[in-house]
């Protein structure tokens, strides 16, 4: 775990992965009241609900640190939201495939930097944000829709790109803020961050492999 | 309970509330996205949540007498989807008022319903029903508006006649569905289908009045 030496400091990770987790559970809700098939629906609500357990989950860490969560997410509402609105309005199974990838990027990112947080709260910290959010539903949802139209697939592929460039780019920024918000980073550093990055894009890559998706 | 000895049909009744609560869900979901202070929209993402665990317990329920959800609900959603459209665009307090009133009235009727259901289905219906979901906090949301706003007043209330008038056509559908799809009530039923919307009303007028809001 290359990040693993970082020390982040605890309330503002948690307070950044609060407000995150939050506009993903609020991006799944709106995927799943768009949703055409009622089964479809059910599905991501139960993904929305999961998601939600993971921010109360973290506004819960924030309260045990004394925080007042609503407080300490403030800086980073700003941020956040100019990230989600670079994905502007797509079709609904892009929307999805947004939700399976983000949540799959982003948790995976969170959880290595949270590997620097003091313990025990670093293991109660990655296991929220490597808790079970029902990806393999999501999967399902997306192969189906591949499966019963093979436009759909350059579309996604197309899209997946899109997605993985401006998640990648809001990690980036996150881990620069964490390590130090002024200065730039030494050769060192650029040389641990890389393989983390590296490991991100893998794991991105095996995600729209299953999908029969080009990364 | 004048509505206790109807014998509602336990899956049709399952699976309409199933599908209101999570439109009710969606609704808040919305609600909470669009606050514009994260105080305000971390109290109603929390009843969002609380909305949905209802929801997740009418569809466990309807498992347990054997049905697929989605399939149960399905002859529903047109109905129910008719009903939230008639509310259309609003202020954003306006949404919030429309949560905290439909889910009061909704929430009573069905409960009132729900007794006439065999046990121990009823005791479990109704104690999902009857689940504290936060509106405590929604009251301070909108008292706090209110207080801040004096015009905010006139607005709420009107916007609170029009709220309570669709929701009790939507209970009295639900109610004329559930005795018989077909027929038309008798003078005999009329009288005791009476004092149920009274007392919905009632109850009504407790929370605008608590609003400090003419109901």
């Amino acid at each position: 775990m290359p990040l693993g030496d970082l020390r982040p400091d605890p309330v503002a990770l948690l307070a950044r992965t609060a407000y995150l987790e939050l506009t993903l559970f609020e991006a799944a809700s709106t995927v799943a009241a768009r949703a055409s098939d009622l089964a479809d629906r059910e599905t991501v609500t139960r993904v929305a609900s999961a998601i939600l357990a993971q921010h109360t989950a973290l506004v819960d860490l924030l309260g045990e640190q004394g925080q007042v969560a609503t407080e300490a997410m403030q800086p980073y509402v700003a941020e956040v939201d100019r990230y989600w609105r670079r994905f502007g309005e797509t079709g609904w199974h892009e929307s999805v495939l947004t939700l399976h990838l983000t949540t799959g990027l982003l948790n995976d990112f969170f959880a290595q930097l949270g590997g620097g947080l003091p313990r025990p709260l670093a293991d109660r910290y990655c296991a929220v944000l490597t808790a079970d959010i029902g990806q393999e539903s999501l999967v399902g949802v997306l192969a189906a829709a591949v499966a019963a139209d093979r436009r759909m697939t350059s579309r996604l592929a197309l899209w997946g790109r899109r997605v993985v460039g401006d998640t990648l780019l809001a990690a980036r920024a996150a881990l620069d803020a964490v390590r130090d918000p002024d200065g730039h980073p030494t050769e060192t550093e650029e040389r641990r961050i890389e393989p983390v990055l590296n490991d991100l894009i893998a794991a991105h890559t095996r995600r729209m492999d299953r999908l029969g998706l080009t990364a």
